[in-house]
């Protein structure tokens, strides 16, 4: 990494689930971890330190995290989850400004997996059913994960449908066959898996499946500093984990 | 197969899903197929030119099957599924008389892993989440199958719990964190699939996993026809898959 | 079927491995089976009544079989295997004058597989290792499969490399540290599977698995006669696998 | 933990790979860790502040190791790998005076699945062919791993033949149609896999699979620990991993 250029890294949400991975990916990849901050912290302070800002703290606090990083033309990486359609219209206003990464996802796999769960719903057409299937640690308190329902609308985008008429999830009991063009979702909680997902592709008498498997946080962490990295050379923009890999 | 008795075998309910590869099964392990009946035929003839009987009919048919088989001291394969409590007491009645073997899976992998799991789920403790998943074609109308309670029935005997009372099916939703001792279920359905089954045990930071893959109908047909065999070497008496493998 | 145009379909090498599943595929898919023929049967007098010829016969019959495609005008399917590069020269000349497709695999699944496998071999770099692994039947007598090389060869070409170069099959005792940007194999023999392929693409702390379930032969038919139909309604020219599924 | 009771451990090969995850374990398990020697240490005043040894170390060491347990009459717990003969006839006169575990793999789910694997093979006959595939990070330098051949052991004793006889492991190229009774190795390298396992049963038209997968090298230490706990309180004598299990 000796001859990449080695950046100014600054964690917004720095004491959530995301907070020490990041401080360690950040180091691994050869660049300066300059801080991070909390709800009640001074992030003006932190921004005037720093090239790029990566965001893993919450919607509420959104605008005035934009707010700062436009004040300071930093680019920011925004991982936070549960974004409602104002954070979105946020976003895409800062963009004109400044590179933005908005992603529920930041690793790299993941995004591989959807790029390749569209790629095949769309050509495969709707004689292969499609199931989603995942597991994680036994205190997840919600099924299914985020990455599966990210993975379904991969998979309904592809087929040029819309997820929200044709998910089929928690079967159980008298169900009735199959119906054409629904894509199933089924979720596994036990031990300590940190995140496996399977996306089948059911033709007759053959199986596709895609799957990813997630050894622990850390590629979350590593997948955002990635992405750090390259949207500190991009311009103002709004931009997504595709972008990272060319896809 | 030369050296072995050769059988002549009769299948009651010749027209269900089991009749035809009853047939093939019978014919390639080198028994003599004498025919087969359906609820309005003639069972009586065709037991008289019988050594076994092989039955994948309905619950209503059992009685007068078990006092034909009776009549003409035939062993006989219980291969009916929706048997309720009293069907039981008739066959445990009928096996005072002749060898009676009553299962809801003839697959010999399918013992085999049931039992595995059960042994599994006896040594390893409630520390270790217990999963199971099925995947079945698209077709198939109730979830999960009933090869699924079997073996969440083996791991709750191996735990020495009551699978009714520790049964989570279809997650989905906001779940909560996963209950300790719980025996988990998800069902995925999908084009052609005969049926696949996994049983996760998920511990800290590991995980074992047994399973079992069906590639078609035939292995039930197959293990029905082994069972037979072994059967009519048997004294009167209630027996069952596990007793074939010596388990 | 019904609104779709009924073809009169000719099988070259009817008493081959894919003789009888090609039978059945034509006739359920609703076009017409004319007959077949092997080595020393009249394929001109069979080609006079067909609108398409599936050739899955041997390398010393294909020149005699595009001749007569070429004299009756046909569109040819070449599934035969062992070509050698004069044999890929004849296709191209034929190619001149009428629709051809030549592919190792005809199933659709493997044919989306190995796109899929090519696309995020280029897109992820070889910081992801490449491994294939598959499993047959006992009785297969050659190690890796035929799609398995299939499969890295697509992963090669995605990575812009020669897989004879990056080659490394049969993996045992001290081998060393794994070299970067080889392309791993392993074959797994048992039973009576069909075929089963993954590619693993394994990154640091994760892994993506891009896999194929064959549940018998009868998908190769299947997809052969998907694409007989598809070619029958092209321009003269030399096809493949991926040009029926638009990739 | 709390009303368990609290022992005091000390490390032998601290350094080795096992060195820090068994000072974690220790921990976690709410026990003691008094320290860790190396070649040049001194294990005596080690071994006098502590109730129990775990043994990480070299066969060369093995020796002076089980005298200094001797002599403070402490058990010790023995994962040196690379055991010969004579270092077994050492350990066996030992567990004279001594509680003594010897094992090649502390994990439970390993252990778990070696009994698995050992019933199953026992049971099921040759008509189901056995396979045994893993999965190791790419810098593992030697092929099958001590696991898999563990887990090939288990299975030959279950078959009651001798696994040098009938291991057939690095598949590649012609190699004729698989021979019966064979134990099939293949292993695959790639990104930071800490340890998968599979063994496949392979039947006619039936698989069955029995997994393992180490999400980290964790597990190796907390099995370490548990079975530390365990042989403290049990009379001299010489022990392994299924005891503990109560296999």
């Amino acid at each position: 990494m000796s001859d990449k250029e080695q950046l100014r890294m600054g964690i917004i949400g720095s004491n959530g689930r995301m907070g020490n991975v990041l401080i360690s990916a950040i180091k691994q990849a050869g660049h300066l971890h300059m801080g991070g901050v909390d709800k009640d912290d001074d992030l003006d302070a932190l921004a005037s330190n720093c090239d790029i800002l990566i965001d893993f703290s919450a919607p509420a606090a959104l605008e005035d995290n934009l707010d700062i990083a436009m004040n300071h033309a930093l680019p920011i990486i925004i991982g936070t989850t549960g974004l409602e359609e104002r954070h979105h219209f946020l976003i895409d206003s800062a963009a004109q400004d400044i590179p933005i990464m908005q992603t529920g996802n930041t690793s790299m796999g993941v995004t591989m997996l959807a790029y390749l769960v569209e790629e095949a719903a769309a050509k495969l057409g709707d004689a292969w059913d499609i199931e989603i299937v995942e597991m994680h640690h036994r205190h997840k308190v919600d099924a299914p994960s985020g990455t599966a329902k990210l993975l379904g609308e991969a998979a309904a985008k592809g087929r040029g449908i819309k997820l929200s008429e044709h998910k089929d999830s928690g079967r159980d009991g008298i169900t009735g066959t199959r119906k054409i063009g629904d894509i199933g979702f089924a979720a596994l909680r036990g031990g300590s898996v940190a995140g496996d997902h399977d996306v089948i592709f059911a033709g007759d008498e053959e199986l596709m499946t895609l799957s990813h498997r997630a050894e622990n946080r850390m590629i979350f962490a590593r997948g955002a500093v990635q992405a750090a990295y390259w949207l500190s050379r991009q311009k103002p923009g709004r931009y997504n984990m595709r972008d990272v890999l060319g896809l």
